[in-house]
């Protein structure tokens, strides 16, 4: 187990950029001043999993509570917290991502450090609401071995920095996405609204997708590879991928933005991360748990006050270019995604493919469409 | 005024396919068996605008309901009869379209034919629930004039038939779609599920989208048009467009199938034309109401029984195929409205030109992908 | 027609007083600072039906929005405009009541009042969302007739002010409650939190239950009465009310507050009336379209603005009294409607006592329990 | 720690019976044919807390899902699961409900289970959503001691029976309501609809509400044991009860029915909970995760299959004696709870006295009503 950061992956060359806008220094989620992750990766044999941390500050986001909202773009998934999101409208524990049978661990970690940092928990206190989401690593990870345990969750808690790696780490290890190494994926764009720039980041921990749907910034590439996959399959007597199995998968999308927003409008900002996520191809299949969370930085909500002091808000005439940003920010993550992950070899010898090893001449194929 | 049909405008040539399933043998929402749709074009100087019915099926929707639910993607907008359509899962009139300033109008007429059908309506039995869905034409059409009345409603829904018109038709008269002009988009795909076939029908009012933001079929065409836009009302000393101008528009996107579906799994089939949607360049824009709602044929919900003998539904495990023939029908419509719709010239002299008038080698620009 | 002020009607000796909190100096929603209300009552005959009016405040509600939310408790009913007001938390016409039928006449109504006071819209602008809830008047009036037209609305409008009749009054006028005459009710409370003062203030529309469901401060009157009615009709050979029909009523519960709240937190306001009417004896039956929405006069959104500046917000924890406000003050407005209402005979003779005329030693009755 | 049997304390000879419908045999969740429930109960000095299992049915819950839908009354709360149960409109696991922070280890247990039942889980097949709904009982409890395990479950879920205990027992050992003792409750009602009966049950969780709150039957007796306790502890030189402070408490409440509803109208079902709970006092109070979930043992949805062969549904205009039948059996619920208690002593010395011991003059009290 180690606490991997890999920025050296970031930004290929070949990586297209998704749409107009420009991206932030990182191009990671880190982009959003305060926001800091980190990754505890299990690479052992059949155990390919692991828990990716957000915090959306430095400080304790029970005390100081971060405004939330989600979208839940479908449902087919086991990600807990979002009830009191959905109520309250705000997160009070950093965001953890593992895979789907290590979510009551992860929550109960994330119990035990809240009730660590404030005691009155659960006492004179209400209780701590753990956000935890999921996606199901099994075709790679041994699932059913329930190996994540609370000390994963605090190697991530403490691993955080602005230093942020993606592909086959954290959360991300033992995901697939269109049939390839799956994983981490991070994104960051800058929008201008009048005078002012603001900064959407996104964090998705991708593994949805069958090969043939992958769609790179408007390239039918999965159509591509699908067939020459089917060809090269045939041709070595091996059988073709079973296009007709559905999806198992899911994908969680994390929006950060340092724009003042309140939950209602940040719910509206959640939900263009479909609209990215589309664009890569996929019609959010049933068995693929597709959920998106946004939160802003640029207020906080303390836990004792009579009052809340909300920060102006942006108005809402005004928020389209966060929503470009958004959804370029989750399509530009899922490619990162893409791009970062390097091949694994899991549970039953089961292995994932990246897709600069799938698909060596990459360049090429998408250089034809310009 | 005239009840409007050109099916000699569909399946233009040079208009993509979307996806790999294939189209029904009518390319439009009636090749769902029963469903037919009948506009009625208000084409009048200023007056620009019109409606549109669709009838789910031939028999009375009030003593026979159809299951429905919608997917409320921007919930900018001013449709009625949302309410009880998602307590109650059915609709229980014709999906009427128009203006926006003209949804009372209609829905008084809705409600007027729903009483000469059954008098008892509003007598012993309950009210009944008008179903009209709008976007803002204000560009093109004097939509203050409030010029659509109950005579309109009734005639397109006299004219309604399998043979159904696309474009500048019906409530698709005065919209525009990506700068150019828009209206009534039609498109259909045949699903297979084991050893059934499915057909997933479309009928979109188009009238969203700023012309950078276009994408057909992958190829990010209204990125070309806007640059040769520009620099030609540069040449021609006009003004260019002026891009920062947020959305005024809307879709709405009516999806039809006689997969046996009840209100729960409809909800989620509509949430897919959010998909199509996205893949031809909208981001769900803040001033763009956008809805979809879908409704199953393939059994009705009688108004007076003590138990309704649903259909044997389909496995959820078993809807991926319709998802994507919903993603890919209503990305399809959306360009049948591009392609189908004839420039109009409306208020105060505005002026839409048609995709074809716009952009003369458009199968030029579009073959240069492949 | 004429517009009805019937202050004197409030605050009869014999009406219990709900709860601890101490009403406001009217007992009205108008102990909300700057709201005002106003009623055009139809009484012709068959015609037995009106339109209310409730403004916000004294300005201009499109430019000057409220901030609102609403709770669909069970959504078989008819009412307009929630789908924005969902999306954006604001209110920017104002709230209109009015006869199932008679939505579309007052929502057209509602347009062209938005579009007189601001011309700008729908051309330079936006549309403007109309907000009209109803109920089903039809047993008293012939809803059918489709009376009311946009001059109502006016009338209703222009007689907006802070004395506020009740009962068979405005939108009121043909409606039924537990089968005695029902209509207009209007409660307050003021709830201290902290140092402060805060006004909750409910206007309702009750037109729901069945006799042996009514329930008033905890007494089962209602079952008292209907073993009455029924021992009465029994000897005077007429027929027994037929309790298994069941409900075709409604109820729309509008709530008021000075208290600053943003949209989400009004939502959560709002469906605390659900709390005030279940203690009325209703369990939201099917056929009753339960809808609430609340408002803040706290602060506005105004139309044109890149930023909103939002009041220092009330925290969540801080609630409670707000809710019991809201809960007791729908509770007082139910039964204000029925303390209220006089008797009315209208189509087909159909005649509703009030619930004085119904029973003269009510008085009586309600002592018993203390 | 005992999986607790106490049948003999159901139906006082003094509870109150809530409505005009009447009880089932058993007066528990149990009279709903198939259904089953257990609990597993720690007594140990600063544990006060515990675990109750409810099995829709003999089977296996995975393989034969049953259709359910959930209302979020009021979401501060942590419950697991309903996100897919929103979706899918079905639950595949046993309802569990404990403590708030043991909802991680009952989750797991879930996982566990569901995995060594079915070993394809996570393998071949999708992941399975542990349904787990909870409590705060940390007055009581030491809820810091994150005391429950995976045995717990096991034990209350092998200890399921139709002999079903209410009180200090289960996931009720540490729950308090309305100040006094409460846990869990039961009751149930048969509903008549047409020719037929249908049974519709209610096992709650109730651990909400201050005493002053407390309403019986419509009798405001908390007001009166509120005004009691003041004035003793006043001459006892004890300080007065703070009623200021706000809950920290919550409901849950589940409702079972044999009537064929599908997951939307069990929705619908599931919110008449609310129209329960609030007469008996609650306002769905800021600090209290308030949720009804309903299912139905008219039909299941097996895990493999094609088709969904749906019973006939009861049509909705035939639903008002089930939503009666929900309301009532919910309040009864609550009292049953109230009356089944006994005093308990947790952490820190901590009491909560039962409401016998409490009012030892309750039928008196309560007797002065009629």
């Amino acid at each position: 187990m180690s606490s991997t950061q890999l920025p050296e992956l970031h930004n290929l060359p070949d990586v297209p950029h998704i749409g107009d806008l420009r991206c932030g220094p990182l191009g990671t989620i880190a982009d959003v001043h305060g926001v800091s992750v980190g990754h505890c990766t299990l690479d052992e044999g059949a155990l390919q999993t692991g828990v990716t941390v957000i915090r959306p500050h430095a400080g304790d986001p029970f005390l100081d509570k971060v405004p939330a909202a989600a979208a839940v773009i479908n449902g087919f998934g086991k990600s807990v917290g979002l009830v009191q999101v959905d109520e309250l409208g705000t997160l009070e524990t950093p965001i953890a991502l593992t895979n789907t049978f290590s979510v009551p661990a992860v929550a109960q970690a994330q119990i035990r450090a809240g009730i660590s940092a404030n005691p009155r928990i659960g006492r004179e206190w209400s209780t701590v609401n753990p956000l935890v989401f999921e996606c199901n690593d099994g075709y790679l990870n041994d699932i059913q071995a329930l190996a994540i345990n609370e000390q994963h969750f605090n190697e991530a808690y403490d691993a955080a920095s602005t230093s942020v790696a993606s592909g086959s780490v954290g959360a991300g290890r033992g995901m697939s996405c269109f049939d390839l190494k799956g994983g981490i994926g991070n994104a960051s764009r800058v929008a201008r609204i009048g005078e002012r720039e603001y900064t959407v980041g996104a964090l998705v921990l991708a593994n949805f997708g069958r090969l043939p749907m992958l769609i790179v910034d408007g390239t039918p590439l999965g159509r591509i590879l699908a067939e020459r996959a089917a060809t090269a399959k045939a041709e070595s007597a091996g059988k073709p991928a079973d296009l007709a199995k559905p999806e198992q998968g899911s994908i969680i999308m994390i929006v950060a933005t340092d724009a003042p927003l309140d939950a209602r409008q940040l719910k509206r900002l959640s939900l263009r991360a479909a609209a990215g996520l589309a664009r890569t191809g996929s019609v959010y299949g049933h068995g693929s748990g597709d959920i998106a969370l946004a939160f802003s930085t640029a207020y906080t909500v303390p836990h004792m006050a009579e009052f809340i002091a909300v920060a102006p808000l942006l108005a809402d005439q005004h928020m389209d270019p966060l929503f470009r940003a958004c959804a370029d920010s989750v399509e530009q993550a899922i490619l990162d995604a893409l791009w970062s992950a390097e091949s694994v070899t899991g549970r039953d010898g089961h292995r994932r493919l990246s897709l600069r090893e799938s698909v060596p001449d990459l360049a090429h194929l998408l250089k034809k469409k310009s």
